[in-house]
């Protein structure tokens, strides 16, 4: 069993890194808080007596022999980036979890026959840079080096050159070596656990997501002088377009999902109707099929308001991340860990991508969740008891070692 | 009468600062371009054998004397700064077309009884700093200069900051002095004259405007795991008052006015449902007591959609700009020197604010307009014809001349 209260004073001390004023955790990728965060990670990990790697990405590889150093290594981790008010649970948790693994195989005088690592991946929240997960998602083929390098932030910063700046781009090559199996913990996110109050989520899998930049064209005009009627204006499309989304998302049923995060206006004068609104797009269903609908309608809809109010609508693809299913013999081990633990859980699906999702494609691989308060992530107020968190590391302990062998 | 040759190849020169891909002009106000504009206007005054008087708001007033130096001058005048993606005739035609006026008057060997003066109002747009207007606004009393200098842009820059950078923060107070009379010649900004085939716009006034920044808080949460029925999003408040605000506009006749000229998403992050929206919104019409019906409309409205969805909408006021009725002794100078001139006309109120508006809070003031094609303003592709131009010019001339005697 794990040291639940070193894995929360770990938690809390670097949640320090970032701390927000209403209690949460502002530490987006490639910041001078997320190397000071990684900093403290690997000074962590060095004094657990593991050895360090870090690749081409920035991704972070702790590594702790085992008696057979020819065996793949099991792997666990997941990320210490945050959205900008983010909290100090999502993602940072599975990584310390690892850590805390680790600490108590030491504590106890436990060698493993594979070798252990825990990861940290790089930009996952997709919140500085888009898309999210891009550093298991170059790592495991999914996106090239230079497509990850070349994303730039609000400010016009590009990947490459803040993952320089920070001192965090290795010299591995970013890619996929052969793992046992891996596995990750993290929050919720949601509100399904504490509503049906398990402790533990055994998860089967991933929904779909696909994220889409929607720009649609009027014509500037003067807010004055201008007749309502003549003016091609891109609100009017918003509001037709905002509307049936949301009926959308209600049209199928309540594992759809259709979020808005973002909008700018150009050119963004008081007194002028814009010349263009681009708005950020994100829909989800567990069911890649129904997720398949949800975008052609979205295009439908989409090309009618603009037809409807003449102005002009273009959607870009920003990213696509298929439902995935995860592996049977990881899911089995972490449903067989839970049983032997004792702890009430429940089988779900993920609504949140993961690291998992990619790592998923190039081995197999697990999840598993706890509960999180009012199910609320992405926020400063993000919560977690220390005994789900406690709970769900010793879950994570018990399939490593199923898959690794004492 | 004017040389309009002379005052269009005026205008084209002055177009080449700030000049777009487009065919528009982007010299928002205090910038370093803005700078070069009025570097070049004033020395075209020195040219002209003008005085110069720069005040602390950076308001350029530029003298030809009277036989008789103790009577207070005619003025006109107008703004060098245009929007982010402007044309190259607001506000610096009634510039430009004072110029004009003094050359022609230079070249004919007239002098007149009064002083004539040109003025160049400081960041009448509101594009770069709210309000519009702000040079003519504290010069007319109706703004603090302290108020004026604190005003930021997006990157947080202030005016005042800005004003001294340029070089154009006078030494002259910005206080009203006693005028004869003001006049104002612009574009219209709008298609009546165009529609309606007449040449020049006596104005009787100008419309009631109110800009105001409305804020929705809701609860930022993770676009994947949150049920769509618990989330407290501000973009589901948006599109219901998106929507009943274009009603509104409708519901009030063919003269009111409702746009949304800028939106901003905080913390705008794809994956994460918006704590904030910023939505800037600007509302119109003639008839000061329909505006006021319009503003109550607008607060019951956000007040109703926010309670629907369970997120708070907050308005701030952001400017008022009263209906404005113009003296009746400028409106029939313009109206004579039409008569005169044998232009076809029409009298009108206009929808766009203009620096008059604040000037006829302390002299008698009137304004004449010009068509412009398409009435396509704020926009780079604004246009207008030389001949019309022309016209304005000479209305103008014949209407300072009817005040300050020859
Ligand atoms: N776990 C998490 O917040 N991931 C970000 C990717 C997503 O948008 O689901
Ligand atoms: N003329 C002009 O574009 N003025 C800006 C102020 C307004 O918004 O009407």
């Amino acid at each position: 069993r794990v040291n639940g209260q070193r894995l929360w004073d770990s938690l809390m001390e670097m949640a320090t890194i970032g701390a927000t004023a209403k209690g949460g955790c502002n530490r987006q990728a490639l910041t001078d808080l997320d190397r000071d965060g990684r900093d403290l990670f690997v000074r962590w990990c060095r004094e657990a007596g593991c050895s360090i790697d870090i690749d081409a990405m920035g991704n972070i590889f702790v590594r702790r022999p085992g008696r057979n150093p020819d065996l793949p290594p099991v792997l666990t981790g997941s990320h210490l980036d945050t959205q900008p008010t983010g909290g100090r649970f999502d993602g940072v948790y599975g990584v310390l979890a690892g850590l805390e693994v680790i600490r108590s195989l030491n504590d106890a005088g436990i060698e493993t026959e594979a070798p252990l690592e825990v990861a940290v991946w790089t930009n996952e929240e997709g919140a500085r840079f888009s898309p999210a997960m891009i550093g298991s998602g170059v790592w495991s083929g999914e996106f090239d080096l230079d497509y990850a390098y070349g994303r730039t932030d609000k400010d016009g910063k590009t990947f490459g050159d803040e993952l320089q700046r920070i001192g965090y781009r290795g010299e591995t090559e970013a890619r996929a070596r052969p793992l046992a199996a891996a596995f990750e913990v993290h929050i919720e996110q949601g509100p399904i656990l504490e509503q049906e109050q398990k402790q533990i989520g055994v998860l089967s899998g991933v929904q779909g997501m696909h994220w889409y930049d929607l720009t649609l064209t009027g014509q500037p005009c003067h807010a004055g002088p201008s007749p309502m009627e003549g003016r091609r204006d891109p609100f009017m499309a918003l509001h037709r377009i905002l509307e049936q989304l949301y009926r959308l998302a209600e049209d199928h049923g309540p594992w759809a999902r259709v979020t808005f995060g973002d909008i700018r206006a150009e050119p963004g004068s008081r007194n002028t109707v814009p010349e263009q609104l681009v708005l950020a797009v994100d829909l989800r269903h567990p069911d890649q099929q129904v997720l398949n609908a949800m975008d052609h309608s979205f295009r439908e809809i989409a090309a009618a308001a603009a037809v409807e109010v003449g102005v002009e609508a273009s959607i870009r693809d920003e990213w696509r991340s298929p439902a995935v299913a995860f592996a049977p013999q990881c899911v089995a081990a972490v449903r067989e860990s839970v049983t032997e633990l004792g702890y009430s859980n429940k089988e779900m699906v993920s609504g949140a991508g993961h690291d998992s999702v990619y790592i998923s494609r190039v081995a197999p691989t697990g999840m598993i969740f706890v509960p999180c308060e009012k199910g609320l992530s992405h926020n400063e107020a993000e919560n977690a008891q220390p005994e789900d968190l406690e709970a769900g590391a010793n879950v994570l302990l018990h399939a490593m070692l199923k898959i690794a062998t004492q």
